[in-house]
């Protein structure tokens, strides 16, 4: 294990975040507020430990996976600890293991707020809590790359860790140059949108923050009625079109840049995408067609509730707690769907329930066939069979974090939909859950301890599961290997 | 397809059923009641059946797995479709879906039923119920191989299609003496239980209807209040003792015919069985402390409710739906690990959890160090990667299924609690759910296409997902091949 360099690494990163803090402060000057002061202050801590522990580079540079693991996970970690203390200095958030919460749920793009009161926060604090989303969607150490030169051999182990999807490919041949174009592409997106939602009215405060809320697919809001405060079907619209738009891949946009449009087309989780958002919206308006008054009323907010929750967003312009149980369900099948691979959204991701499915087939065939050969194939290529098992212990490590999780939150004593909910909201990133913890509700009504219990979950949802697991496997820290 | 070699197969089966029908037949004309006629015509229709099938045997007897997935989903819902008949013939559940859901819940040995009102069944009716469960329990193919000289060449395809758990071993070389000594232990331990319980003051009907109960781990009872009826600490004990003793794997039994007892202290399966059983048992006593009067009592509730879900038997002596949620959660998760594989229990089985956990620590170990070698073992032995692959395979079909009929069934519009404990504890084939499918609840108010879906789980669940996936495959009945 090179502690050296994770060291080094680790201190890069923290004054990365301390640079970051400066802007809520901006922010915090430009509209007369005090709060400028602890941003100031928190960022000056980063800076210094910054110095301290990165002022000279290491010997050997090189990283592996296990190092590549280690720094991800801990770079998440500490980017919440250090990222909540403006929240709880400046006494928006009075405890720290709420504002922990508040800032793990930004950073990895949940959305779940313990907040019941968001309008009263001052206008720096709110920036901040939505600044964390647009940074966490792409990544935090992508955002590193892209802007202090690593320049370390391998730093691709840090990229692999941390990109969503049961593959990461390099766009072009240097990390570095990978998460520049990643974050120039994030970039063009975001500052369309803001164009678009300013041409609906919203003043430039409002449209940057659900903005930075889209683009991470994250979904804290300035407004306590979320989206739905604005009721407006162009707003809704915009977003819910945003919203999908950093669902999907951002290889694809890539190749839409290099005009290779037949690469696009090819894509099977974009047809699987598409198919299951049209699907799910079809199904949830005929749903919930006697609630509203017009059928087109009806397919508004099923799309906007679709789009927030397959992406894992978590806007609200409806309480779907309140529509039938069925399309509850299809929400709840949803989250743990998610966005597509190489998005900045959350779950499972469509390729990997692609390659469920593909497998179940070959399965069934190679019963019936024993001697025959059998092949999974996506997008016309052969999937390597390393890939299929990744996904296989991916979903398991999921089902037993899952499953944990929610026993340990039961202590809670909430009803089993609260609890189970509240669990795969977190674990997948997506924010509202149904019934107490309902797009209407919020999570401060439970104990630190489960608020505790969510944060890892989201942080394990964010980082899809190895990174953490790794951080606390003994094994990892032994000397021998 | 070897077409005739199924055809030919299903009349013997057939055959057996009437005959079986029979002793509901005599039960009845003792009891001195009128449904002995409709036990006979349904015997009579099953005997006739079975001739016009099976009067003369092919020239191929071969059969391969494709064969013996086929005729073992297939004998399953044609056991179910006929002995249904006498429930719905004699207007004792006047619904035909209703007769057939509790006729599956029979054979699966699940115990969700659609009746409020047990007592004012005829005795006949409710010991054909019961007996479903005896026979459903070692498995209806096990049970026609143990008594029709079946011979035919690799018929341990059949058996390994049936006989739950991740493998399937052979006691003795041949398939027949295997399937009789399974059926020669089976009868002992239910003797034996009838003894226990006559000692305990039950009357003799009483003493077999709950043996037939607890040796197939179903749960069908003659009394609204389940066991909890007798209100007796030595009747609930012996019957927690005796559900746990057939959740465990009926190898070991052998062993320990044959003195081989270091062979049972070896199983890894048996010491997690035990162990999670012990656990649970000292986690929910802690929880319901509150709740009786003395931690005796607490004590005495919570071990029989954990013996009854998690070896999936569904009895109830206490309504633990009423306990706090951190229980409810436990009970769910257990359902979920059901009892040893290769023994009547349902559920994904203890062996294939531990598989589970150990191949997580081997991929943490494999992503550490990627050159190096890790094997899982289990009982000191390797585990080949078919049998692991096999495992995942499960899993996922178990994961799909699961979601799948979530969705179907909330069209019922019940909360989520109710809808996805009962597809739950369907498909675990455990009997009771929590809320409206809770202990004290049953399944009467869902719609006729719940019920189906719920049966379709019953039988997916108790064969273990392969043998109807393969029924309903196109693939399967594809004349190329």
């Amino acid at each position: 294990m090179n502690y050296r360099m994770i060291i080094y690494l680790i201190g890069k990163m923290l004054g990365v975040e301390g640079i970051l803090l400066l802007i809520p402060c901006l922010v915090s000057v430009a509209y007369g507020e005090s709060q400028w002061r602890i941003f100031l202050l928190t960022a000056g801590v980063l800076l210094a430990l910054s110095l301290m522990l990165s002022h000279k580079k290491p010997k050997n540079v090189t990283i592996y996976a296990r190092e590549g693991f280690v720094i991800v996970a801990l770079a998440w970690l500490l980017w919440s600890l250090f990222g909540a203390l403006p929240f709880y200095l400046s006494g928006s958030i009075p405890s720290y293991v709420d504002a922990y919460f508040e800032t793990v749920s930004g950073f990895t793009t949940t959305g779940s707020t313990i907040l019941s009161e968001i309008e009263s926060l001052p206008k720096g604090m709110n920036f901040w809590r939505c600044l964390t989303h647009w940074v966490g969607g792409m990544g935090v150490l992508v955002f590193v790359m892209a802007i202090v030169p690593l320049g370390e051999k391998r730093s691709m182990f840090l990229m692999r860790a941390e990109v969503p999807g049961p593959t990461c490919e390099k766009l072009v041949p240097k990390a570095q140059s990978t998460a520049k174009l990643l974050y120039g592409m994030y970039l063009f997106f975001s500052v369309l949108e803001v164009f678009f939602l300013l041409g609906g009215g919203m003043n430039l405060y409002d449209a940057v923050v659900h903005t930075f809320s889209t683009a991470g697919t994250g979904g804290f809001s300035n407004r306590n009625a979320s989206v739905g405060y604005y009721d407006s079907a162009y707003i809704d619209g915009v977003i819910t079109v945003f919203m999908l738009l950093f669902g999907i891949n951002f290889n694809l946009y890539f190749f839409i840049l290099l005009k290779q449009f037949k690469e696009v087309f090819k894509s099977e989780e974009l047809r699987v995408y598409l198919g299951v958002v049209a699907g799910s919206i079809a199904l949830i308006t005929v749903n919930i067609l006697h609630l509203y008054e017009t059928p087109l009323k009806a397919f508004r907010y099923a799309a906007f509730q679709v789009a927030s929750v397959i992406t894992t967003t978590g806007f609200a312009t409806a309480d779907f707690d309140l529509w039938p149980e069925f399309s509850k369900c299809i929400f709840l099948l949803l989250m743990i769907v998610g966005a597509c691979a190489g998005s900045t959204g959350g779950g499972m991701k469509v390729s990997r329930i692609i390659l469920l499915f593909k497998t179940i087939g070959k399965e069934i065939r190679q019963t019936l066939h024993p001697k025959s050969v059998n092949i999974v194939k996506l997008d016309g290529k052969r999937v390597p069979d390393e890939s299929i098992h990744s996904v296989y212990v991916y979903i398991i490590c999921y089902i037993l974090i899952l499953a944990g999780s929610v026993l340990l939150v039961s202590v809670d004593n909430f009803d089993f939909a609260t609890t189970f909910s509240s669990v795969l909201t977190t674990l997948n990133n997506v924010g509202p859950g149904i019934n107490l913890v309902g797009p209407s509700q919020n999570f401060h009504q439970f104990s630190a301890f489960s608020k505790v219990v969510f944060s890892f979950d989201m942080l394990i949802g964010r980082l899809e599961i190895l990174p953490i697991l790794m951080l606390f496997a003994p094994k990892t820290w032994r000397k021998r290997f």
